[in-house]
């Protein structure tokens, strides 16, 4: 068996919506129904609120890892999702998932870095 | 206040040492030493290890994240480390973390992305 490198996608928004980026409760349900769907196995996540009203999160993934921080104050979220391609290829849950929460924070992307890893 | 652009490293070790791609606990103590010496701010942490000998982590901090995910079957390991500038500039203190957890883990470097975000 050899190992087979998975998909890290590296992404920042600006112009992002206060609401989301405040929205943590929203974030996390996202995150955890995207889990489910693409039938990810989390192995724990930590989730925290800070006073200026932005979040962080970090949630581990038999898979590898999410990541997102928020900052309300300048309208920008950075984030980031790494996916093994160890069980099976997941290329484009991982690529699905980015998308979704591109959605969720809207703005545009102002750097993204797709890492063979 | 404008933001200000925080340093992520992304790397990969290859032929590292089998002992550290197994040895959690040590991993998790090289971390919570790292965090304590660098005056970090730990949010919570989730640490998982794997049937098959290798394990994962993802720290989240203030200042933003650390993971890791190793895999003692094809000796190497991914990991990252993000640490924004907004209260104080952190890039240093991210290089630093790096090249402890290159040393924890030996072996070589097979790719490192260095991200400003």
């Amino acid at each position: 068996m050899e190992y087979k490198k998975g998909l890290h996608i590296v992404c920042d928004l600006e112009d992002a919506s206060e609401d989301a980026l405040c929205n943590m409760d929203g974030f996390k349900t996202l995150v955890e129904g995207l889990i489910l769907k693409h039938q990810l196995q989390s192995t724990g996540s930590v989730y925290h609120h800070f006073e200026l009203k932005g979040y962080t999160a970090v949630v581990g993934l038999t898979e590898s890892h999410l990541s997102v921080h928020t900052w309300p104050e300048f309208g920008r979220v950075t984030y980031d999702i790494f996916l093994s391609n160890f069980l099976q290829v997941n290329d484009s849950v991982c690529e699905h998932i980015s998308k979704e929460i591109q959605t969720f924070f809207g703005g545009k992307v102002s750097q993204i870095h797709k890492l063979s890893r």
